[in-house]
């Protein structure tokens, strides 16, 4: 047996309730190794009865590692619990809170693991609606000018070159005329890049968290949009900048009037006074932007002031959730407050964190809902647009990120593939629009929220910032009617079936350049296979039967054996 | 290289603020395996400069891994880093956000682990002064009787046999003047099992948790005993029971009264109404214990409720933090907003909780200062007292369990070898003193803070409750002198030689029934030899030079061996 695979801690994803009579209990094992895992459990307060037994079920696979997982549940909700293995060989090892030992545990009722009680106050409650969503970006400078009394001096004409300082005139009105046209995509969750009164054409420097800028609109055409959204069944989130203000904020505009006799020297975190954007002698956002300044978000004052912010607009405006930027240098005691105020407004109401890597600490439950998913689209982009890993690597990358994750935060991720802070994609795949298709195919059938940066769906490309921040492309004969239709068509077979939203994920292959993986849920099954050579290929993989193709529809049979055309996929559900 | 082995996630104990500029980094490999361990790391923001390389030292093994952790610090506190192996053979590997790889990191700037900000309200501070605590816990009820005018009816003859229902006549009084005994023994830490209005002896069923149980005394009896123990630079915490209340406690009996009108009726856990205390169809502590019914933390009132209490003895009496009985039963929630509670009252009080098992998800630095640590009462009681497991296994279940924690945690867990809840630890060693005398003197020569239950230091023996918890032996004919002895030694050895606080623990021995250890701190090193054997035993350990006898002050000189006489045990300075 491998000793040294094997893993488990009383803590999430390794221990976690499910809801408030569910137990879930998952424990790492060396790949291939092991013939039965089985939980021994109980009431932590039965000194009578003997240990019940479960056998566990493999959930999750990399390349070095078994996860096995069971649910259990007892008596008021207090658990004992310790594991039992079986190697292929037949070696037998027991794992409780001692460690892990050749022999059988004797003093069971001491030395097992405890889940001492799943406390209601704790059990995270996942999301159905954010599973279910499709996430349209809308970066509204760029969206659509459907107003243009309030565009801004030196508006530039629709479509023409973007610069750092470019504005266009994209506005909140010309969303509401576009509704329509994201609806019919099938899209049914959008994220609004920030809106609130801000110099810049991006609008991260926050000047007033109360109000909408002038050039894109009024608290008014806020409040129709969230209503028009809502009327169409879509919802919609906005973007939260609390990581930081904007230098024309109140607070930071006090301090560098007043300096160290500001109401609002605790607001910030400087170096020392004066205070100068010259000398940049404070922390900010990144380095050297001085326009940035970060909070101090250990200050109660500050702490209550965003709070309310994060609050007002989910009661007074009724949107459904917030996008946090540069959430990750923000403390988790912030966003574990964070939570507690959006829910007490809206339960339904969900956070997602911009974090760009493995965030397990934000995950637990008690903070965000999801976050954007940069670790896929980064392997998106090498797999699929660049072609410098093969389907190995990249499916293992995969797995080995949902590793840190419950289940239900594997649903509610973000998994983009191109964002208002990166390269088009189209433009990484070097405009090669099949490349997209098959990232596209994957997208939306893989585990998590797929995501789309407005105008991919149309085949809009750009370099990096700011050039991924080009118009919307609204002239149909200018648009990209293959990929549209792709979309349309993904976004449909994703909503007809559940398999792709709720289903486990299991690897059925992944060498070279083809990847054929099952998604199974309540006993149905699709399977997805995508051919990322520029040749035809034949993969023999464990799928014999009736099959239907969810792309026409057709009726196929399968015999171990599944042949893909050049640069293809199929999505073939059990019939 | 032991793939399998290796193991790292962004969360503690494997990357946390050891202050506000300082990360401490830590990975696990396997045993052995790893010749070196490079953390190359950087600013998050710096496009510019290239990783530093930094060596990482071995700070803990089991017997299946070696941890390896170093500290690093960079510029406004964001971090991005990724891991180098080379094992033995020369072979190299390495670790990041993508997971473990053969080849160099190419996207280095992109795939790294990032630890994204110390935000400073995440830094969990350590208490230095809970470190260098020696703990006594007192039974009130069982120490002293210093005031007969309060004793209740039926109160007992000191020192006669104990029944669950034995009242003695042991009041706060009473431990005010034994005050100069314990600080003879050189304890600076008191815990007092509870003392509030309560019908059992225990009083582990709170009635009152604003009035001192007039068995035990007064208010200002309370206020005179921490004010007594201040005045001799000792410290004393009180037992908070948050997870019930006593059947009496005035909301349950306003549920039993007015059952579903009460304006209480969710503080409590029904399963229906009426709520019966025969029946017991509410969540209690336990299993059918009637008078014990468990509180609804979800609620906000009791919630608000049970936090100030928890101030009001910090601010209006002093105490120095609380001991938290059932913790684990109590939501991580709860006791976030606790430690948030006590720390504004007294950024110096301290919280531990009763938890019995591995913790770390109460331990991260967001609720709970430290625990009973149990696990390693059991591994001590089978090592010494019982003798069914040897060094070799008692070492590395040590090893095992510090591998959860933080340092700081580690150095601050409340390491007991008996309670009011266990057998008494003479009794678990079959009476035999000498076996005892070897638990202590490692006891006080371990990681973490040593315990003592009132009584232990002068022989005092007894069963499982309640005769664990027989009355305090005052006459000094009765009490055991060679115990006593041997504590105020260690104490003081412990007072004296911070190595045994704040030091490293490195194995240098653990085979058949013999432990030699080594506590370095500071350049400066203790080592510990432990001879659990009944015959005399040569060890070769890597030792040599002169060193101080801690015992009895004397210089010997050590050349690779130690001698150690019949279950006995040997101290030596680094001289």
């Amino acid at each position: 047996m491998n000793k040294h695979a094997i893993y488990h801690i009383t803590d999430v994803p390794y221990a976690y309730a499910k809801d408030t009579n569910t137990l879930c209990v998952r424990i790492k094992t060396a790949k291939n190794d092991i013939n039965r895992c089985i939980l021994h459990y109980k009431d932590r307060y039965d000194w009578v009865n003997p240990f019940k037994a479960k056998d566990m079920k493999v959930v999750l696979s990399t390349k070095l590692f078994d996860f096995y997982e069971t649910e259990i549940s007892v008596y008021r909700d207090r658990y004992r619990y310790y594991f039992e293995l079986i190697d292929k060989d037949g070696n037998r090892a027991f794992l409780d809170d001692r460690g892990l030992r050749d022999y059988e545990v004797d003093k069971k009722e001491i030395t097992s693991f405890q889940y001492a009680y799943i406390a209601p106050d704790d059990v995270y409650k996942e999301s159905s609606w954010l599973q279910e969503s499709v996430v349209y970006q809308i970066f509204v400078d760029r969206f659509y000018n459907g107003d243009k009394s309030n565009d801004p001096e030196g508006t530039l004409e629709w479509g023409s070159n973007v610069t750092p300082t470019s504005m266009f005139g994209g506005d909140l009105k010309g969303i509401i005329q576009k509704l329509d046209y994201i609806k019919e995509l099938g899209v049914n969750l959008i994220y609004l890049t920030p809106i609130f009164k801000s110099s810049s054409n991006h609008k991260y420097n926050t000047a007033d968290y109360y109000d909408i800028d002038s050039q894109f609109g009024t608290i008014d055409d806020a409040k129709e949009l969230v209503s028009q959204c809502h009327k169409r069944n879509m919802r919609i989130v906005f973007d939260a900048v609390f990581n930081h203000s904007g230098s024309d904020f109140f607070a930071f505009q006090d301090l560098l009037k007043n300096q160290q006799n500001s109401k609002y020297k605790d607001w910030y975190l400087t170096d020392g006074y004066p205070v100068d954007t010259e000398k940049i002698n404070y922390y900010t956002f990144a380095v050297g932007i001085s326009d940035m300044p970060k909070f101090n978000t250990e200050n109660k004052e500050v702490n209550d002031y965003l709070l309310k912010v994060a609050g007002y607009w989910i009661n007074e405006v009724g949107i459904d959730g917030w996008r946090l930027d540069v959430c990750d240098e923000v403390s988790h005691r912030f966003w574990q407050l964070f939570r507690k105020e959006i829910k007490s407004k809206n339960s339904n109401a969900v956070a997602i964190g911009e974090i760009m890597h493995e965030a397990s600490s934000f995950l637990k439950g008690d903070q965000l809902d999801s976050i954007m998913n940069y670790p896929f689209k980064n392997a998106v982009i090498d797999f699929f647009a660049k072609r410098i890993i093969d389907a190995d690597r990249f499916n293992d990358i995969l797995n080995n990120s949902r590793t840190s994750y419950m289940d239900s935060i594997c649903r509610q991720m973000w998994n983009l593939i191109g964002s208002h802070d990166t390269s088009r994609f189209l433009t990484e795949c070097n405009d090669k629009v099949e490349r997209m298709k098959l990232a596209i195919a994957f997208q939306f059938s893989y585990i998590g929220v797929p995501y789309i940066y407005y105008g991919d769906e149309v085949g809009i490309n750009g370099g990096e910032e700011p050039l991924s921040r080009g118009c919307m492309i609204w002239d149909k004969d200018k648009q990209n009617h293959e990929l549209l239709n792709l979309y349309k068509t993904m976004i449909n077979i994703r909503k007809q079936n559940k398999e792709l939203v709720y289903g486990s994920y299991n690897s059925l292959y992944a060498k070279d350049n083809v990847l054929v993986f099952e998604r199974a849920y309540n006993g149905s099954k699709v399977i997805i296979a995508i051919n990322n050579n520029y040749e035809e290929t034949d993969v023999s993989v464990p799928a014999k039967g009736k099959y239907k193709n969810l792309i026409n529809n057709k009726i196929t049979k399968i015999d171990g054996d599944i042949k893909l055309s050049s640069m293809d996929f199929l999505i073939l559900k059990v019939c």
